[in-house]
């Protein structure tokens, strides 16, 4: 039989969750695959809402947008159903959350457009890689978000604070996780502040207002990466008639990896 | 009096140039600034160019996209105004040159949406500080471009072939040439391809489509990187209704430094 190649256990993963023999969180889902953030919305907030990913590239990395009306990711996920290969899908009406469900195909419309957005996965295993460890990996918990007062660049309707994730790093370990996290632009970058989170806003590290608090240790910096939550929560800032985007953990898996998205 | 700092050498240069003061090719204008190709297109046409785009970034990388009737690059350029800024403008009608004018003003209209692109100045200029030196400048040629068989990503109607331009660089400088132009992906990035023409489809290097021909040693090979006449091409390619584009040579010159684009 053939050798299992890396590129099957995307389609693989797909293809039983499509089948629905398979659903949970895809941390960990075929290791070495980028997963991606989804948001689709209806075409007359689509142009907006891309203009908005390409003002604000570190916290929105476009993977791939979807041609209008179609359901299938060509570039990063050819013969995949956006509709289906997810996970989980959560709706949202005039900017309300209404229902999480299994597939979209009941609800799909064919002015819609998806956007895959890339997410923190491949620079968290780009900086384990590097033994850089992760406490909120460690310690089995969701990482830690805030919102900043560092302003988006707004984009037609669409407009509001960034969202980042903070993860404590050893202080002799910080320069090499910029440079770690540098080489994957498509998938947040470089940090977008170290230390002090009065700067940016962040009151008290302790209160997260997304995911969960982690310890801080003497010899660590709290290190910010803007984070994908942030075009959610714009998008759905603008209440939407209609909006879906994957369910928390449930990131849809692409053919591409990591590797893919490295500028270096 | 005030150290003119280097961001006033950009101020400087559109001033002149609105009050029709210098008129040029921008080439070596305000030295160390991000000069940007244009392309402005009808509203209707801007989600698909703009997913053209997104989908290409080599050959077509955004510097910014302008709010819809906007003519303020408010965040690479605030306070100019794209409608007189850039020292000429090439219109076309229907996919045809229609004219060569000094400003856009008597020809605006309010649904029009501009891009603004990098262009190879910045890593021409990355290049030429690391010790590479570029065969076109030292001969006062503009760069050999080719039309290739790499096809680029389509987009809604926008579709085509992949335009590279050609620098020779000595055999012992490609790897280094690739390392400094891969900083900068907002400015086209790392070369698409290495030696062998025919590989993508150019079947003779002394007849380039666009530019002049250069000559390659015989201790150099020819190195090719996607250029920003992809997106006009494609652009004029599906023959829309009214298309402005700069000059050729007379670029825009934006507020940012080369630096500001570079990854690490």
């Amino acid at each position: 039989m053939a050798v299992q190649t890396i590129e099957s256990a995307a389609v693989e993963a797909r293809r039983r969750i499509r089948s629905n023999q398979w659903r949970g969180v895809t941390s960990g889902v075929a290791p070495g695959h980028v997963q991606a953030n989804l948001a689709i919305l209806p075409r007359d907030l689509a142009f907006d809402f891309l203009l908005f990913c390409q003002r604000n590239p570190k916290p929105c990395p476009l993977l791939e947008v979807i041609e209008p009306g179609s359901v299938e990711p060509v570039l990063t996920a050819p013969g995949a159903d956006i509709r289906t290969d997810a996970s989980g899908y959560r709706i949202y009406r005039n900017g309300e959350f209404t229902a999480e469900v299994d597939t979209l195909e009941d609800y799909w419309q064919d002015d819609l457009v998806s956007f895959l957005l890339g997410c923190s996965f491949s620079f968290e295993t780009a900086m384990t890689d590097a033994g850089i460890p992760l406490r909120h990996q460690e310690q089995g918990k969701n990482v830690a978000m805030y919102i900043t007062n560092i302003q988006t660049a707004s984009a037609g309707v669409f407009s509001g604070p960034m969202v980042v994730s903070m993860r404590p790093i050893k202080r002799e370990q910080v320069v090499r996780a910029v440079q770690v996290t540098s080489r994957f632009p498509a998938t947040h970058g470089a940090p977008v502040h170290i230390g002090s989170p009065g700067d940016i806003g962040i009151r008290d590290l302790d209160l997260p207002d997304f995911g969960e608090a982690v310890e801080i240790k003497p010899d660590e910096e709290p290190v910010f990466w803007a984070c994908g939550v942030t075009p959610q929560a714009v998008a759905l800032n603008c209440k939407p008639p209609l909006m879906f985007t994957h369910a928390p953990g449930r990131m849809f898996i692409t053919d591409q990896r990591d590797a893919d998205y490295s500028v270096l």
